[in-house]
């Protein structure tokens, strides 16, 4: 069912042995005053506040070290860039960050904090993926593309076993979707650790390439995203739709008005700081987009403006 | 050293017991990235976003049928007026609550949320006191007072229970102070079971009567107090300064900007919601208070009006 360059749920155990000394173990969380029967897995608090740290880890850690001696290079503008980062001064390499020119100045501080090198593009696609790939050709770098790669994947995989070593099988698992690196991941080891939990992605109406490529099966594109939830802006990659349509069982869109709402909810409730996108999966409980007794939810991440917080504006 | 009437280990040991069954076991986070040598304990992840459920369950569950019969009474503006409550309804007993003419709304919502009954007084010691002891005779509830209350104290030092069951012993220990409950309480757990640790106990420095009380030994009233920190502006009694005089090292103060500091640090970088009195420790440790290879800081409490947060203002 899948292409040889699709990671395994092998893969994933690997990949959760090689990181263990780089990431956290998050803990898993419930109120059931507040949320009867949700559980939520709390990756906001995991290393750079998000689970891109695990990808990041398992692909930088994962390289030769005649690979890993030119460095590694990216075009991100969130999460995966500091995690990136990150996972490259743990090594002791040199991280190449593409970023388009306007990109928030407490998204490149959060890359320069763990010595990342940032190099400005205009802010088109065309531009990011021509700037990396010439930075791989001066450093000789290896670029470490933020989802559609079988590292990555398999990186973010583990966050689910870390979940089903510490609780029951709920009766639905519910994932971000941005570029699916996630919700691939995610799928994959649930269908080997939790058969018969069901999977379901969640995505702002706003950016909602995933559930339309899923429901057609053709890969379709992000043209003009609109949402909140930066990190949820990306579109699935031929990959990431192929892994998704073999072990995603929905994928469910929410409202911009639920997205913040959950996200106060957290605030309030869980004691939380959460960022938009790690919120769409209660933003879909609030919508009654998924149902079930007992749910697991993943806070994908805490990274937000705490000057700008929604409700404040 | 002590009266009959302060709690003893003992007295600690079987509150946690007691209370085991309507409180959370909180985490303890670090980041060693972020903040080296530091370490959470997360009180702001307990039932009512708030340590005050631990005391509140000791004192509810401590009530013999017969006196519990009448319900409790309190009077309070804050976290222990929500978690005796909730107290009361797990133990399905009534829950009357004095509170000040002009308390927020939000604070008088967290008490109904949990089915208690309201009172409204004037905003003055003499009145909440006449009015609370007017409702005891009323009803036959017993009063239990935020911090001045054996059981209470007990209670709260459950918390330091937990910690030494979850990490090895730091240096030190930080622990807000208001009324001295939660220190009494932690003090007094500490010189039992991590002997050796120092307790410090940290208040704003605009409601610094601890501190003076401490270093002079004669109870000092607390006149104007002036904090951001909301939770912090009650007075010692003498049975908590008597403990905090028996078990506790130091007590430090902050100033008002290391508290709004300390509290946007641990949003932004611990990603978890706090109040400005949960804030206090991190604070001292900003400003060089209190030092120490290791040092373990109790955040006491998250419930915060998310769309007023200091930085914002």
């Amino acid at each position: 069912m899948l292409e040889p360059i699709d990671p395994s749920f092998a893969d994933i155990l690997s990949a959760a042995s090689r990181i263990a000394p780089y990431i956290r173990q998050t803990p898993v969380l419930s109120d059931d005053g507040r949320f009867p029967g949700l559980v939520f897995k709390c990756e906001n608090l995991q290393a750079v506040g998000a689970f891109k740290a695990r990808g990041a880890c398992n692909a930088v850690f994962s390289l030769s070290d005649a690979a890993a001696r030119g460095g590694v290079v990216t075009h991100s503008s969130g999460n995966h860039a500091a995690a990136l980062a990150r996972a490259a001064r743990l090594r002791g390499i040199p991280a190449h960050i593409v970023m388009p020119r306007g990109a928030p100045a407490i998204k490149r501080a959060a890359v320069e904090e763990w010595g990342g090198h940032v190099t400005v593009c205009e802010p088109t696609l065309a531009s990011r993926e021509e700037t990396a790939a010439a930075l791989c050709s001066q450093t000789g770098g290896v670029l470490v593309h933020p989802y559609d790669d079988p590292a990555v994947i398999a990186g973010q995989g583990s966050a689910l076993l870390e979940m089903a070593s510490t609780m029951e099988p709920p009766d639905v698992v519910l994932v971000p979707v941005g570029g699916g690196g996630l919700l691939a991941g995610t799928s994959l080891a649930a269908h080997h650790r939790w058969p018969g939990v069901r999977v379901v992605g969640v995505e702002p109406s706003g950016a909602d390439d995933a559930a339309r490529s899923w429901s057609s099966g053709v890969l379709q594109p992000q043209l003009a995203p609109n949402t909140i939830a930066d990190g949820l802006r990306g579109a699935l990659s031929a990959r990431t739709l192929r892994m998704a349509q073999a072990y995603v069982d929905d994928i469910v869109t929410v409202s911009e008005g639920a997205i913040v709402s959950a996200m106060r909810l957290i605030f309030d409730r869980l004691k939380m700081v959460v960022e938009p996108s790690g919120a769409v999966p209660l933003a879909a409980v609030l919508e009654g987009r998924v149902t079930g007794a007992r749910m697991a939810l993943i806070l994908t991440g805490g990274n937000v403006d705490l000057g700008q917080l929604p409700w404040t504006r």
